[in-house]
C-alpha cells in the first residue's frame, strides 16, 4: 500500500483530501504556493509548482504525485516520471485539461460527442467560423482558463483581437454557443490498473462562470441521459489514460444530446455533494485512485443531495461569524469552509444538505449559504 | 467563534476530530504524549498531561481545552480554569468520569437508575455486599481503569485483596452483577450555553471488556427504551454540567429496566458509527459543543449502521497489507484507520457500513473487518 502521497498545490481540493488520508491511513505531504493556505495543515514544504528542482524536492519523499490544480508545466511533470516518481494524473493525461485544442482534437479521435469548434489564429479564421454559427460563438485561449476566466462569448471577430496578438499566432480555441437547457457534470474515478467507476451524473448551475449550486443525482433526468453520461465519463477516463478524479462537464442541449464542454483532472467542485450525499467522497476516491488501492462505492447515501458554494461577500466581512447564526438555523446543513480570506467572489466554503427531497435539500442548503452571502 | 482548539491527549479520538475541525473552520492542536502518536498530523506540543507547566504552556495558546481521554489530573485541570482558560469538559464535570465512586454517589442524588453498589474497604464489607447478592458481584477501582481494565467478577471477597492493599485503605467499588439481555449506549452532545441534542440509543457488544460491535440505532428497541435512554443521557448531561460528548453505557435488563453502567465524557467507541452513519459526527458534534457553537443533527442517514472494531492481530502483521483486499471485497464498508502499530487486542481502526438493513450492515462489516483479524 503506498504510504506517501504528495499533493502539488496548496488549495482547498488538497486540503479536503487530508480527511481521508486520515481515515485511510494515508500520509499526505503538500507542496503549498505560499504560507497559510487553505491546506497549510498538511503543507511540509512551499515554493514554485513550475520550479523543476522545488518540485522534484518535494517529490522525492513521497511515494506517488498527485494534484491539487492542473498547472504544472509538462516538463517539469515528465521530469517526475523520468525519475521513476509515480506521478497520477500522469502528464499524457494531464495534457489534455491543460490545453483545450488538444482536448478537442482528442476529444473528436475519440468520437466523444461535443459543440462545433475550430482552431483560429486570426481574426478571418474566426469570422468565418462565426458566420457558419449564427454569428456568435466562445472562443477560449487554449491553457490558463479556469473559472469563466479565458472564456469569451462573442459576436464579432475583432472581441478577441487581444487573444490573437497575447497569443502571438498560436492558434486559439473558437467553439459554437451550445443552445443548452442545463449543464450537467459527470465524474469518473480510474485507478493505474485500469478499475473504473463513475459516479451518478449531476446538475450544475453556473454563475458568472463560476460554479453556484449542484443537485445530486441530477434531478428529472432520463434512464437515457444517466447511462450517456456515464458512458461519456468512462470513455474519456479510458481513452485519456487518466488517473484519479475525472469531471467532465457535460451542456445537455433542447434535443437531449450531452455534449463535452470542459474537463478536471482532480476532484472538481461539482463533486463537493459526495462528502456528505455518497458512500465513498471524491477526495477518498481521489486517493484511493492515484495510490492504486481498490475503488469504493459511488452509490448515493440520500435521495438527494444539494450543494452551495460560499463565495466571499464584501472586503472586510469575517466569515467565520456568520458560523453560528447558519449552524444555529440549519442543523442538518454541512458547512465546509477552506480557511481561505475571504475576497468578492473568491470560493471561500460550500453547504451540502442531503435529504429525501431534492426541494428541501435546495432549500435548506440556499438558506444556510445565504447566512455568508 | 472560537478559532483554535487545543487537545489534550495523542490517541485516535483526537486524531478523528482533526477531520471535522478542518471543514468548521477551527485551528486544532494537540498534546500529544509522545512523538508519531495516532493524531501526530496535528501534534503542536509533546508532553506529560500530568505536568501543570506541560499543559498551561500548551493551553495558552488555545482558545479551549478539551481531551482525548478523562486522565488529566484534576489539580491540573483547576490550575487552567484559575487562569481563565475555557476547558469542556471541565474539571467538575470530568470528576465523576474519572472516580466511579464520585459517580455513582452523584447519580445516585439525581435519581438515574443505576446497579446497586457500595463503597468497601475490606474483606468483610465487600463479603457482606456478596451475601446480599448472590454471592457474586463486580468490583471496580474507582480510579484508572478502561477497557476492562480495573474491573473484575468475584464470588469471594479474598479476590479483590490485592485492589484493597493497593488503594490502601480507600474504598472500591463493588456493584451487583446485572442480569442484562444487551448493553446498549446512548450519547448526548450539550454545549456550555445549555443545548443538549441527544443521539439514538445504540446496542454494543463488548468482548474481553472491549467494544466489538455497535449496532445503531439499537435494532428492534421499543420507544419506551428509546426514550427512556435518551431522558437519562439528557439528564445526566445536565446533572453533571457535561460539555462536549457525553456517552452513557447502559444495561438492558431482563425486565426492560435501563441501568447505568459508566460514562465518558469525550468521543467513544459506541459513536464512531456517527463518522459514517449520522448528520453530524460525534466528533464534529464534540468540537462544536466545547466551541460552544450551535450543535448539528444527530439523526441517522441511514436506516441502520454497524460499526466492527478492527483490534491487532498477532505481532508482526502489517495492518497496512490487509486495506486493499478488503476494500476490493467491500466497496461500500468505510474502513478507518488509526495510525497506530499493531498489537494483539488493540484497538487499530474500525469499519462503518450503512445500510437499508442491519443484517446486511452487519454481514458486511464484519467480513471487511475480517480482513485484518
Amino acid at each position: 500500500m503506498t504510504k506517501r502521497v504528495g499533493v502539488i498545490g496548496g488549495g482547498q481540493l488538497a486540503r479536503m483530501m487530508i480527511a481521508p488520508a486520515s481515515e485511510l491511513g494515508l500520509e499526505i505531504r503538500v507542496l503549498a504556493e505560499q504560507e497559510g493556505m487553505s491546506a497549510q495543515l498538511a503543507a511540509t514544504a512551499t515554493g514554485d509548482y513550475r520550479d523543476l528542482e522545488t518540485v522534484r524536492a518535494f517529490a522525492a519523499d513521497v511515494d506517488v504525485v498527485t494534484f491539487d490544480h492542473e498547472h504544472v508545466p509538462q516538463e517539469v511533470l515528465r521530469a517526475l516520471v523520468a525519475d521513476g516518481i509515480a506521478v497520477h494524473p500522469g502528464p499524457d493525461a494531464l495534457r489534455f485539461a491543460q490545453d483545450k485544442l488538444v482536448m478537442r482534437q482528442r476529444l473528436a479521435e475519440l468520437g466523444a460527442p461535443q459543440p462545433d469548434w475550430a482552431a483560429v489564429s486570426d481574426r478571418a479564421q474566426l469570422q468565418a467560423f462565426l458566420d457558419d454559427h449564427g454569428g456568435r460563438a466562445v472562443v477560449k485561449t487554449p491553457r490558463g482558463g479556469y473559472d469563466g476566466k479565458g472564456v469569451r462569448v462573442v459576436r464579432a471577430a475583432e472581441e478577441a483581437d487581444d487573444w490573437f496578438d497575447a497569443f502571438a499566432g498560436e492558434p486559439i480555441l473558437v467553439e459554437e454557443l451550445v443552445d443548452f437547457t442545463r449543464e450537467l457534470a459527470q465524474q469518473v474515478a480510474r485507478r493505474p490498473s485500469g478499475e473504473v467507476v463513475p459516479y451518478p451524473v449531476v446538475e450544475t448551475v453556473q454563475r458568472d462562470g463560476v460554479c453556484a449550486e449542484v443537485f445530486a443525482p441530477a434531478p428529472r433526468s432520463s434512464e437515457r441521459v444517466i447511462e450517456i453520461a456515464a458512458r461519456i465519463g468512462v470513455e474519456i477516463a479510458e481513452g485519456l489514460g487518466v488517473t484519479g478524479m475525472l469531471a467532465v462537464e457535460l451542456f445537455e442541449t433542447t434535443d437531449e444530446r450531452l455534449l463535452v464542454n470542459e474537463l478536471a483532472m482532480r476532484p472538481h467542485n461539482s463533486g463537493h455533494w459526495t462528502q456528505d450525499g455518497a458512500v465513498t467522497s471524491q477526495f477518498e476516491q481521489h486517493l484511493r485512485a492515484v495510490c492504486d488501492l481498490p475503488l469504493g462505492s459511488a452509490e448515493p447515501t440520500a435521495e438527494a443531495t444539494c450543494m452551495i458554494n460560499i463565495l466571499g461577500g464584501p472586503e472586510g466581512v469575517d466569515i467565520d461569524e456568520r458560523f453560528a447564526p447558519a449552524m444555529e438555523a440549519y442543523p442538518t446543513a454541512k458547512i465546509h469552509t477552506y480557511g481561505k480570506a475571504s475576497r468578492p467572489g473568491r470560493k471561500v466554503g460550500h453547504v451540502n444538505v442531503a435529504s429525501d427531497d431534492i426541494g428541501d435539500a435546495a432549500y435548506t442548503a440556499r438558506a444556510a449559504a445565504a447566512f455568508f452571502a
